[in-house]
């Protein structure tokens, strides 16, 4: 928790809206204390953006103003030859905390915690133990508002609040108010694990534990907010087919947001070239019944539709931790059922689609019952089969270690094109072979 | 803040995975101190389901035990006729509060808040405000962390924390430890807008006010984490082309699930009928020029994907507040020149396929050059105008005073297929008229 969190909604907006060399006028102009003030409030890639345009004397003053977790991040922004130069200039009681946080990736609570952390003995009195946390409070711990009670060796024993301090009897012993069911978390996991804890849990912090259960650090539940954030926009790109940008929309350059786009839609325009083939594949029966292509476009874009509803759905319970790895199979039969009727809805109103132009404009000529199934038939299979693969392919995209969300909708969407069109040429040879084809 | 959050870790999976009979029992078979602790940690929805299935001296019980800004989550899920009647089981002051809160919308700020909140007088002392404070925070307040200054009309002056109060020198009067520099929100705020104040400033807890700066409640960062969460899913989900599920994947009934699918599908699978017309509309065309409708699928679903990414980007921008509606030029003018780029990149690629294999395989006959140049210009047409209706279509939907969300993938893709048509077999009478067509 930044200790004094203030307005300066204008500076704020300023910063989101102009060029480099404009902030960097623009923080110079204010006062010092403004500067100070400011400075804290601003995300870890604008600090760096400040600090790498100052000299060392200046860099000195803000790099130290910063708490060990927010210095540890700007320090990851930081190339690696700069990172040591930077350390040096940190005092030495931060510059080992900042350093055994660099030791985690920047996503796993190792890398999100805080290293000062309020802490008391389990056999001091409540009034020791407020003196005790009055002395900490002024100093730079992240929040006073957990309490953790330690034995020697650092081992987490029990947990309080200053709430339960605050009002329980002087004279009690902290053993005696101290909570022992502690929710914790170990450095290793990753932030999206810690965010479903504080969601499910409703708790302001959560002590961050090695293997041993000694205490490395907190999480606050107010940095968690920008970790949630961060999770469902990375999670939300990458399911609309591109990579996360990392940096807000208006913000990331221009060339910087293309390279991050052009990647997937080259690689998925690439895949969906299998259409072509399919399609050369059966040109011959195309040649024979043009009236067969007049669908392919609303069969292909109906098994996608489906399938990205699917795939959405299960990307997003499985982010939220409502699925597991091992519920492919409870999955696969919910979606089979869905897929099925879902597929039979819209197969219904093909057939009806057919049916009704036939009367009404005479356009598919006498065989149009046998055109109507064959439409009819292959949007229940192409359905049941989007519904089906989009539902899976993020458990076989985690079981390969890859993001479930990579398993995008238009992914799932050009799978579901190229095996789509087979289907419908497939079942248009068996409905109307002989007789068209 | 619930004061007492456990575990209860193998409870909460049992209550994800059973059927409302299984919940009840095991409920009921829990000792009372479990009970009431498990209670208080279920979801809104899960506690209506408990005591919507007890006698009313029961009710009385469970309704009692909640926090005023619970109890009117949970009265929020009861009918209407329902409700007047829960209101009667609570005592007095919590029913004042609950029917003040009841007032608001779910997903305002005036909906999300606590009434009981920890206040001060400006011209108290330190020493008497942490008496005072000590006196509240024994009772029910929401949080003692962060504490409001307020003159004797419920202005709010000024804000201190308990940290602040509890490391400032005993005579020190609250006026002079105080900011007033303050981050408020209004009653009527939404809540995403919440979840950006939060994100933004790092805080623990916002003031809510009316419109006379009087201050009607509290917002703790530890509920903002499940409102960041829940909005994160519904924009997900409708971008997925489904309505928001509103229930975890597994929880839903299958026909629930179904029926918030199976509309959107239908609705899209309506419009895509047009790519039928479409085709039709160029039957005459087509049986000329059968390889024109080899590339058809490859088209169709570049535009899809280049639309889904550009509205992906932009609905996400919005919700995190990066994107205001007066934005929209500046968003089409960058997206007119990322079209037109991935446009390019997709059109060389397009180009050369046919180029390579015409010379490998023979397959697109002697005016393969003209053939590769009208699938070449649709592709950069196709990802522009995907591009720039995928950009746009958001802010449209915020005009219209919709969910900027529901401009889904697939939406954007139903959309961008009927066109393209339309612009493919226009590009090809322009490029293969006189010799193929």
């Amino acid at each position: 928790m930044r200790s004094n969190p203030t307005m300066y909604a204008d500076l704020h907006q300023f910063w989101a809206e102009t060029s480099c060399e404009d902030r960097l006028s623009r923080f110079q102009s204010l006062t010092l204390a403004d500067r100070q003030e400011f400075f804290q409030q601003l995300s870890t890639r604008h600090q760096f953006e400040i600090i790498s345009h100052l000299d060392e004397g200046e860099q000195t003053i803000w790099l130290r103003l910063l708490d060990p977790d927010d210095a540890a991040d700007l320090l990851q922004e930081a190339a690696e030859r700069d990172r040591a130069r930077f350390l040096q200039l940190l005092d030495d009681t931060t510059r080992d905390d900042v350093q055994a946080l660099l030791k985690y990736r920047e996503d796993v609570a190792g890398g999100v915690m805080s290293t000062r952390f309020c802490r008391l003995r389990p056999d001091m009195t409540v009034s020791e133990g407020l003196t005790y946390v009055r002395k900490q409070a002024l100093e730079t711990v992240e929040t006073v508002y957990a309490i953790y009670v330690l034995d020697a060796g650092q081992q987490l024993l029990g947990v309080t609040s200053l709430r339960t301090l605050f009002t329980s009897e002087p004279p009690m012993k902290i053993q005696d108010i101290m909570r022992t069911n502690i929710v914790t978390a170990s450095v290793e996991d990753d932030q999206e694990k810690l965010s479903r804890l504080f969601a499910e849990h409703d708790l302001i912090a959560i002590p961050i534990v090695d293997g041993q259960n000694r205490i490395q650090g907190v999480v606050t539940v107010d940095d968690i907010v920008d970790v949630v954030q961060e999770e469902a926009t990375e999670d939300i790109q990458k399911m609309g087919g591109s990579q996360a940008l990392g940096a807000p929309y208006l913000e990331i350059s221009l060339t910087g947001m293309l390279k991050k786009r052009a990647g997937w839609l080259t690689v998925l325009f690439v895949g969906e070239m299998l259409t072509a083939n399919a399609m050369a594949h059966y040109e011959v029966e195309i040649a024979k019944a043009v009236v067969l292509t007049l669908f392919v476009p609303l069969i292909i874009s109906s098994g996608g539709n489906a399938g990205s509803q699917a795939s959405t759905l299960v990307i997003r319970a499985m982010a939220l931790g409502e699925l597991q790895p091992t519920d492919w199979f409870r999955v696969m039969k919910r979606e089979l059922i869905s897929g099925a009727v879902l597929g039979c809805i819209l197969g219904a109103i093909g057939l009806l689609r057919v049916v009704i132009w036939e009367y009404a404009f005479h356009t598919y000529g006498p065989h149009y019952w046998r055109i109507g199934i064959t439409v009819s038939a292959t949007l229940v299979g192409i359905v049941l089969w989007g519904t089906l693969s989009g539902s899976l392919l993020p458990f076989l995209m985690r079981r390969l270690n890859l993001d479930p969300a990579s398993a995008s909708t238009p992914f799932v969407a050009t799978l579901v094109d190229v095996t789509g069109l087979v289907l419908y040429f497939s079942v248009a040879k068996v409905v109307l072979g002989g007789v068209m084809l």
